[in-house]
């Protein structure tokens, strides 16, 4: 049994799901937004995280289907906060459509994410539901902390490290662990399955901030240095901040704010060129690799096959080394 | 035992509630809408319907909290759609902090509603929350219409009615139902209670038509007129165009799109006199008496005690006679 296998079954249940129709303003967002694609990586997570403890993963693919509506729901609404032109090379729904529609649309995606989940077994609906609905609020703190942090100059790396943990990697280990739950897994491997999702998620994210500044281009989807920029408060830059002499402090102080087209350029190599002098890259692996391994050790304490086992790790491998 | 007493449970449980504390930026605005107060209508239709079968309420009381807080998260997100400045006389959430914060503040009140939702008995719980979600997809459903209305010259009575039933009058009907359901109630007695509900629901909302018009400034909380100044597709309007022979229709046409501050009260003053050559007062009251009655049908089919009913019977008739 291959990832694939289960990729397809999540697409073909993805596939037969309705939203609703009337009124088709409402709606058609919801499938407009479903139907962009994407990797599916938290559905599939459910599904694996089941797989590990029952050979059956029928009753976890509405689930698992909740968990992904559940994540449309938090871009859709991210997307109108960030004023975020495009999803995946696509116009966003606010843009496509109006903010109004995209706010009303992500509340129903919100619900919908609910329902997806009501078909679980009675006996394990309240404690689904209430690690989903912990879940949820957390992602909503974890955006709301990246809001806040836009109006920060004091950021600190804790608090960042904060943020993308709630942000989304409480996502990951909530998909995990739901799979886990369903497929009647002991609390202590469920427990272990979620820390293995979490470290996982924030890998995923420091990849992603590092992606940002040294990925190839060609295959990358976001502009290249778009987070300099944009002064975001990445890893990389929280890092830099710490690590900087005085002099390489100003230097890096005075870029931000810095967005005229004829200097942006200028600005994405300058502090490039600053991070290599602080060794940004290395010190950004090697928090990758930390909380990879911090990730795979919790799923070596789970109790399954290892063979099963080896489907999640590579699937960890491919988020943590992805080019894009 | 009077309705009071049943205002006070809810208000003391709603004081002893906490939303969460991290970041204050997300949870202060709950805090701020759940405090403007209101009547607490729905949770009080909650408990009493619950009251009608069992003595007891106490375990009605959360999940009527939780109908309380989803009608406080719609008015969050409505109150950006529609650019409303103020809310029970109070700067609304948008405009105390900004549209981001309401947006995802807004969110984190539904996940909250849902969590208080689940403290109910499991066997009650899969019924309660596809209940519940079904009511709130509605809701969203009759916002999105209200909104597409806006851009509709050709809107006809009977959708008006729709809209008003799921933008409004769903919520009203599962408040009652819910609380019913959860103390023991049959199905029969379950429907009608809901029955009741969304016919009440309607009536109320097609007297907030007629008060916008026919109010009294002094005792209104808004501006009376406010709905003939924005063009808005009221019940009373609606009726007039349907009503209207084509020398009025023309001048009740005219009208609409006229906002200059100069020319606003001529407005008023000549849309009332062609509601009055139409009988419109007389009409509309006609029909919130129509769904008054027959709400009050249902109630009568419930098999609960006469003196029990009587609380919502006068919970009734405060809706359909207030003046405010």
């Amino acid at each position: 049994m291959d990832i694939s296998h289960f990729s397809e079954r999540i697409n073909q249940t993805l596939s037969t799901l309705t939203y609703g129709e009337n009124p088709t303003e409402l709606y058609a967002p919801i499938r407009y937004m479903m139907e962009l694609g994407g990797k599916r990586v938290r559905p599939l997570l459910t599904v694996l995280g089941a797989y590990l403890f029952q050979d059956n993963v029928d009753k976890v693919l509405l689930p698992a289907i909740g968990v992904e509506v559940f994540h449309n729901f938090t871009l859709m609404h991210d997307d109108i906060m960030d004023g975020a032109p495009l999803r995946r090379g696509k116009q966003t729904v606010h843009e496509k459509w109006n903010t109004s529609t995209a706010i009303l649309s992500g509340d129903v995606m919100l619900v919908k994410a609910y329902e997806l989940f009501l078909g679980i077994e009675p006996d394990k609906l309240p404690q689904a539901l209430k690690l989903f609905s912990n879940c949820a609020a957390q992602v909503c703190e974890g955006q709301q902390l990246d809001m806040n942090f836009e109006q920060r100059q004091d950021v600190q790396i804790e608090e960042y490290l904060l943020m993308i943990k709630l942000k989304t990697a409480v996502l990951l280990g909530f998909a995990l662990e739901l799979g886990a739950l369903l497929n009647d897994a002991s609390p202590a491997d469920a427990q272990h399955l979620k820390e293995f999702g979490i470290n996982m998620g924030i890998a995923f994210q420091l990849r992603d901030d590092l992606l940002d500044v040294y990925g190839d281009q060609a295959k990358f989807g976001k502009r290249v240095g778009g987070d300099i920029v944009s002064d975001k408060k990445t890893y990389l830059l929280l890092t830099a901040l710490e690590r900087a002499s005085a002099t390489q402090k100003l230097a890096l102080e005075k870029w931000q704010g810095v967005n005229g087209s004829d200097e942006v350029d200028g600005k994405v190599q300058a502090i490039k060129e600053l991070y290599d002098e602080l060794d940004i890259q290395n010190l950004t692996q090697n928090q990758i690799n930390h909380y990879f391994q911090k990730g795979l050790h919790h799923l070596n304490e789970v109790n399954a096959l290892n063979s099963k086992k080896e489907l999640l790790r590579l699937m960890a491998i491919q988020l943590i080394e992805r080019d894009s």
